[in-house]
């Protein structure tokens, strides 16, 4: 026997998670189409040499790359995609005269990381990515805001802030104090403030250079700081900032460009509550030039963002001449549904089909092969139990895996063309109803459940 | 710079496929759940020992297998699915306790295999299986063709014939003409008839067994020849098969059996002419026990198989002692998608959202920004056009990409509260239509070119 266990690291996903993620998935695709943009895919396996390319990954991302072979393959030629980003930039730089720009492109799949293996974190997780390349635009920076919002919405996610910057500001904010040389240093430093907090990132920003800090001195560490946490909120965080930095040309263009995208983001409906800027939000990947977001759930910030992004100057400079801004955004899918999961918000389910039909023994089940397509036509789905066993084994299979409503038609309902409904939960039981009001039958039993149902 | 090429045998799907491919990949999520299929996912990465344990896969598919492996991990320990019936075999016997039996699962994913590349052959293609676990059914024998067909229709695949055999006939038949010892080889080249023809499986019926034949002489090859070609039709050929082959039990069983599918399908609407039995079809595999399936559309039987399976005794006999009885088949999407885009019949698309909103120069996008949130909200799928250049460009983007509609509203539109509607194939446009009317106009101008359009 060999032992059906699953690498460390990688896991199984049964219905009870796979149905809800299923439905999530299928709103964030419908999200992205309503906006415009178009679905594309790349293979899971990528030339090594387009993934390691200076600057494509962090270090860290590069040492968990997971390396693939076959039989008569050069080892170390392929791997497998460590993220989305990197594939949409090579597939840019290739495709580029059939797509043309603007591309709105979106794209959904696993990625692969050989990350240690613990609680909650897995070394091959979905991306769900969506960028709009080749315009320097306010209304792509507002319209990814906006389609996080409307995918995270779609999918009830419960109360969760969109959190909003402009790196120009943070630049602005570098110039004025002087640090301009050690703004990558900073940026990472400041990105750590809710996870370490104040006093971390003081140490870490004073630590001296050659130890891996920005060796600032208390005075530049205490204006930084102080800047960083003007508050959160939105119009007013602006002027405040305004106030302090409006003299310097960087700082004033990222302050005018997050008040055109807040206007943008009150035009598209996104509601003031949801949104918030925080002037020490850097996210600190070097390619950011513009608009940056995260996303997190309302009295779940511990898990951290489940979508986030911004908008860089040149995407795929590795591959192509070619000078592509864009901005863009990524949801953890894998991220949100574990937090989900947790809130205990997660609307599970293990069954698709609302109906079972019985498979009364002694019966011909073409009786019910043809009720259940009658039923499918009208949109309702319907399994039938695969074998003639004892009804009542066959009744809590249904209430087992989640169906709401049983048909159960015996030879003396045949006989008579009638069938009785059963409510699985309540197991009440409508006797005696004719064949011909199946399908009005059903869909009005459904709709009683739906309103709250019958008590039992 | 770097080649942004992908490696050997791998590929890029665009929008123009891409567009077309989610929406077939959707009508088959909603046909699997609406026979109460539930989706379940499994790693692409799998244990070596998982994947090439005795009998897994074929020699041929386990000589294609890609390797993975990360630093520090163990050479030869992981590597890539090459199918989804493996995996499912590993998850059942995992997960038995928590599923229970039957189990209906369908899995929608990628898998691997490195052949050498060909056109229309890649390395990575994408499966969409079901099957139906744990239960010894003619019920879910027939649902399995039932799916096959309700999914391809939903696809609006042209006309196609599920073609149906039973592996017991099959038996029978060897039984009857003394060649019990020798099924496997006799029904590997009887696979081949549609490929090499009578007299190709002819010579390799008789060649030698040291040979890699089956060794038969002309008598035998003769009559297991004019049994496999007793005629393709359904319920005629069944008769035919009892008038030869009845008195060998197997094989009564297999036609009584056939003939139970036959009748459930009849009940579940599934057309005369879209089924036939073939008492030569015997999909080489030697795992098939009962019923088998293969599927093609008419007039490209060239592209083989598009969707196929059968009847299994035993799916996880290399991970846990209890048996395991099944039924399920495979539809291969991407081998439907080019054999549909060779036919022409793929309704190709470069948009996924009928409306677009031009960015007039001078004019505050928040207008349109305003106005595609409203129909968004009535279910009408709007791109804005990013930046606000020379709208006839705009425009050019939109007929490009396939959009219907464009929405124009200039500083004078805005000052009246009007706007302009221009079906972008035509050219015509609606002018000076009120704000009020935005969802009404966009709706009846959608209809009037769904049924077949203005004139230019």
């Amino acid at each position: 026997m060999i032992d059906p266990r699953v690498a460390s690291g990688l896991r199984d996903l049964l219905p009870a998670v796979m149905i809800p993620r299923e439905r999530i998935l299928q709103t964030f695709r419908e999200t992205f189409a309503s906006f415009g943009f178009v679905p594309i895919e790349t293979p899971h396996i990528e030339r090594m040499e387009v993934l390691t390319g200076k600057g494509a990954g962090s270090d860290e991302v590069l040492r968990q790359i997971f390396e693939v072979t076959n039989k008569g393959g050069t080892p170390g030629e392929l791997a497998l995609r460590f993220d989305l980003t990197v594939p949409l930039a090579r597939f840019i730089a290739k495709h580029m005269d059939e797509v043309g720009v603007p591309f709105k492109r979106y794209a959904i799949g696993s990625v692969f990381r050989g990350e240690r293996p613990a609680k909650g974190r897995f070394r091959e997780f979905m991306q769900c990515d969506f960028d709009t390349i080749g315009v320097d635009s306010r209304l792509a920076d507002a319209e990814t805001a906006q389609i996080i919002h409307g995918a995270l919405a779609a999918a009830d996610v419960p109360a969760f802030t969109i959190t909003l910057n402009n790196r120009k500001i943070l630049d602005g904010a570098l110039e004025t104090f002087g640090l301009t040389g050690r703004s990558s240093l900073v940026l990472r430093s400041l990105d750590k403030l809710a996870k370490i907090g104040r006093d971390g990132v003081a140490a870490e920003l004073q630590r001296p250079a050659d130890a891996g800090g920005a060796g600032l001195d208390a005075g530049q560490v205490e204006r930084i700081l102080e800047f960083a946490e003007t508050g959160r909120g939105t119009a007013a965080v602006l002027d405040e900032a305004e106030k302090r930095l409006g003299a310097n040309a960087q700082a004033a263009q990222g302050i005018a460009d997050l008040r055109t995208v807040l206007h943008l983001l009150e035009a598209g409906g996104v509601p003031q509550e949801h949104l918030a800027i925080d002037l020490g939000l850097a996210r600190g990947l070097d390619y950011y030039t513009g608009i940056v977001f995260e996303t997190t759930v309302n009295g779940w910030e511990k898990f951290g963002s489940i979508a986030s992004g911004g908008r860089y100057d040149d995407l795929a400079s590795l591959y192509t001449t070619r000078r592509l801004p864009g901005v863009g955004a990524s949801i953890g899918l894998d991220r949100l549904l574990a937090l989900l999961e947790e809130a205990g918000t997660l609307k599970s389910a293990t069954s698709t089909a609302p109906v079972l039909f019985a498979n009364f023994p002694g019966t011909d089940p073409a009786v019910a092969v043809r009720m259940a397509a009658t039923l499918r036509q009208a949109g309702i789905g319907c399994e039938i139990y695969p074998e003639p066993i004892q009804v009542g084994k066959q009744m809590g299979y249904g209430t087992k895996h989640g169906h709401k409503l049983a048909v159960i038609i015996g030879p003396d309902e045949v006989a008579a063309e009638i069938f009785n409904l059963r409510y699985l939960e309540t197991r009440h039981e409508d006797k005696g109803l004719a064949w011909s009001v199946l399908e009005d039958s059903v869909r009005g039993a459904l709709e009683i459940l739906e309103q709250g149902g019958l008590q039992s």
